[in-house]
């Protein structure tokens, strides 16, 4: 059986979100790690010599480490695409998650070489979020924008390759319990948000130490304009061929570096566009929320995306952050606002459901659409 | 010229406020501890002695230790207000700052005794903040409210003492921001305000380190409602001889506890009541923001009580909570609001402007108007 | 199946480490957790109820939650025997493991009560350590050890009870790799032991975070002695019918605690008593390193014991503590001393492999042996 | 009175190190900062602009931030000694504190050049700490090691210039104990040496948070060999112009990071090297030990060199780190060793005693002794 399973090469794989993938695919049911590429200075060396002293995750955590395999798999240079069109052709390259850590630009350009020359490329990088036919997906929230594949292949002339990416992994926490209340018939108009990040997201080394004891940083670049617009392009809709933003909801985000290996929290207020729905509604609302990836049962899909605490003190990043493959969302402190009508604070794993996991997610909603 | 220092006393003192209190007070200009009482268990004990392997002040930090003659100081049982009326006889004790730890009711009680008594009580704890004809005191903002202090006299019947307050110590790197705002002319309507709180704000033992490693907590149990209701009492006025709360502003706040030791940090998202001041302004506002303590050179008042830092990563915990003796506010972040009208970062250290030294400035600003 | 399983019963099922003992038994092979009993304050609660908002696991850890038949079991009052002997009678509780948190005369009284009620007790309390004929049990080390209980019980008059403990969390990370040493003929004569220690190992609250956050504290009250002495009665031998300790090795111990949540590291220098290995030979004689719980493949048993890892900065907590189920020991930076004659670092989980962990260890070899 | 301080100069003015010398010196009574050089990238801003952003001493904390006057001072390229020779001419610079950060083979050759260019370098990097005629000084404990700067410079030809070192920070807490120990006749035969380092001693941004979050590293590249040798170097002697070293004592060092922000602690187990003094006798030896500077009172010399504390759980870095200025050495949990004779823990300011402070107390020896 192993033979069926989709080879799927990881660009960037020596980094932390790269690291990541490789651990998070070990043993996945339907794809298979057979390429990786990384920086020059990795190409030529065996994956595990390549990451010898530089492994982050956690051996026997959540995710696994790699099978043996992957550490025997040679380390192309990931700015070479030849190299990985000459591994579709044996049969080792069907697409890549690319985990790549360069400038935008470049990231740009050579992950639409990867398209161009035949290569499927589902993206954590940011290069991408913002060409309007693009999609950024959330697997539970918006499938269809998976549908602007075929148009975006059509207009850049690619047979074969196409580009998606994940939205940033601040958002994660809000996008899922927002979608579920206006799916229900309550969009938010206007929310405040805070969020309190944690270090991972910044990669490794990422935010130096001194840094990080016995403070906070209320600051990270770029983060704040991140998690007010992509939302509005995940609720957005495909029109004339390319994506128009959600007019709603507007959001304001205050960005917070806090002392937490994984797991970005978020303390929300909110204000509804319409119609208010009691706190038991909303309870209701999370709890029964489901999407595609549960309908048709993804491999990396969490059993119940939304999970609400009750406990007043809860969700805490380490105690709550693995819930569910660390994939879903953890919610608690639902209460009415004082200056809004509700408040509520929301907590998703930020390397997995907000980088990894999300993009093997991705990869298997483009597999179960037909897409790869 | 020691002589003639005004003898104060410290109940609750071997707890770490009253530490605190101790500290700051070493080579006071203008107040000497010569009184300390604390629960039965440390009664009858030399303070060195009742403070040995609990003394949790750094050395030669900002605060100094004590100074050998309260070390020698015998320590009293809190309880026993008699004691403390023998010390003002014999002149050790002219007033008391309060630092209890015990229930709301008792605290409350206990402190109605020693006003009763004839000792002024400089209160840190929350039990009378409510009381109606109890200033909550915050010297740059509200030094007029101490002037209920003759109709609370003369309402108990107190020939010399009486209760002053201090409010909760997670508004303060607000309060003072909004005041200077209003003061110029744009009092806010609305806020939603998001704390990361230090654990020194709990006491110690406090909170676990199991809470506090790796990980964020979204709850303070009591801390959001005193966020959101003691700036309309502080903000409030005098009618009839007792206090009446001001209308506005309308707060929410989201109180959460970080891993930092002291220094709290709120982000605030701010709608003006009508006028709103461009960015410019509001930096000039605060810039020249100065109130009593300043204007009559009170020994613990900050010369400068607010601080803006332009970079765009302060204020930090770690970095910015000493500015000027741990008395100023810092603010950074000042930008247009997505939302409302702007939002800035603002922090203030919980057990010295918080706390200790926010209290030990309420008593110089009594002393000035001849309260005590 | 499920039928044929041991019913077992949790002395302090609501404290730390008997949620440990909850979450690590969730389908155990063998056993099945059927009794559960706690402080008065918790007797008489279903058990889902006595850990609401104490429940310290973090969800999809290592370690799963607890099964839904263990939330509705109904806590009973730990001090009540009769009710551990009547759940016995009723086949629920055929043995139990003793997470007690009381005094130590208490606990040693009470475990000796559950031992004459006819049940065994499997103690993570220290009050029997140094019992004359109860065995500390490392699995791997001493499993004969086991052999005292039937002396154990004769002398009591114990007809099916009896009493059996695992040693202090402290020695867990030197004991295995001593022993491996040892056994190959290379015993130590003296060793200098720094261990920084985790602070789930003082259970919770436990350590305040005051003294955790920028800070250590090189002193944890009893540690040192019993990890000075503890090894001299597990490398010891049964004469006369009780525990006759070994003479060597002769070990000084600084045991400090540091900000970590799990995960006890020891830097050690080691001098042989006698002829002295290479480090090649000593790493083989590590890697080849096995006992009976490998050899009889008991189901918690690590597959290898002892990991070497040959990264020069490893082994580190957070990312070894949970290597083979968190129960093998991992060491590093093996290299000749500067003093004595070789030095390197050692790593085990505190609450794994160090508490609940090892007791379902010793459980599974004392049913291998036939005593349970 | 200005006018007459000798003017210095900082190399590496903007770094960490750097950084803290500046705010050292800020009213130093005798020195006064008037040149700064630094890397190219820095050369020709203003000393305020070269650190916006980038200035990580805490405002108000034990070190003031810089004076006026260094905000304004143009920042030079360190690499061009004819600029430093020309502020020397002009009176701005008779000699330079050195924190460079190259590599050890460029900044040994810079050190040199400055040298040679006739200005005095006391510096705090490592290049030089193994030039045989280069004196490793710690004011207390060696000061006529001085004397070897007639003999350095005739060597090199250099009129006016020498170089002189301090040693590593990890070895300052227990230099000074093992000097007033053998000082006392007590000397040291061996000592098993573990050491617990906070992460300013690895510079900005240094350590990674995600490796000091929940976590420690049990390795400090090339600390351990520091720790080790350059104690017999200082306490070695001049012989035919070149430093001797000392044969004991014997150190064995593991040197691990763990998450605290500054204050290096070590676990001390030690053998005497013939007569042993009782545990009194030590404490007391400690309580009196002086030196030079205590003597010729030094302006940044701490009143008491070693501060013995007799709680049982001290000292701990955050608590300890800053007595004395940060200049002392902190000391507790003196008691017998198993395995040596004693054993004990010490703690030193990694950035200040074990820097900046120490650099600059050296300086005051070198003035005191008439080679400034």
């Amino acid at each position: 059986m192993e033979l069926e399973k989709i080879p799927v090469g990881i660009l960037g794989a020596t980094g932390m979100v790269g690291q990541q993938y490789i651990s998070l695919l070990n043993n996945h049911p339907w794809f298979e790690v057979r390429y990786a590429a990384a920086s020059p200075r990795s190409a030529g060396k065996k994956y595990s010599e390549a990451v010898y002293g530089r492994w982050h995750i956690a051996s026997n955590a959540l995710a696994a480490n790699y099978a043996d395999h992957v550490g025997n798999i040679v380390v192309e240079d990931a700015n070479d695409v030849s190299r990985a069109a000459a591994a579709f052709k044996k049969g080792n390259c069907s697409f890549v998650f690319s985990a790549l850590e360069m400038s935008k630009d470049e990231t740009s350009a050579l992950e639409e070489e990867y398209a161009a020359a035949g290569i499927p490329v589902i993206s954590n990088a940011s290069a991408h979020r913002w060409t309007s036919d693009v999609p950024v997906l959330i697997a539970e929230i918006n499938p269809d924008h998976a549908d602007i594949i075929p148009i975006q292949k059509k207009k850049h002339g690619w047979e074969r390759g196409f580009i998606t990416v994940k939205p940033n992994c601040s958002i994660q926490s809000y996008m899922k319990p927002l979608h579920a209340l206006a799916a229900a018939g309550y969009p938010a108009r206007r929310l405040i948000v805070n969020t309190m990040q944690a270090v991972s997201g910044a990669g490794y080394p990422g935010v130096s130490s001194l840094d990080m004891i016995d403070n906070i940083v209320p600051y990270i670049g770029g983060e704040e304009e991140k998690s007010e617009n992509e939302p509005l392009k995940i609720f957005g809709s495909i029109e004339s061929g390319v994506f128009k933003n959600a007019e709603l909801p507007q959001i304001s985000a205050h960005c917070n570096r806090v002392p937490v290996v994984d797991g970005h929290t978020a303390c929300i207020s909110l204000e509804f566009d319409g119609k208010k729905p009691s706190l038991g509604e909303i309870k209701a609302i999370w709890a029964a929320y489901k999407g595609l990836p549960q309908d048709a049962d993804f491999p990396s899909a969490p059993k119940q995306p939304i999970i609400y605490r009750e406990e007043n003190d809860r969700p805490q990043p380490r105690k709550d952050r693995d819930a569910d493959k660390a994939m879903a969302v953890v919610i608690g402190r639902l209460r009415p606002c004082n200056v809004f009508d509700i408040r509520f604070t929301a907590l998703s794993h930020n390397t997995v459901r907000g980088a990894a996991g999300g993009g093997i997610l991705s990869a298997e909603l483009l597999k179960y659409k037909g897409y790869l």
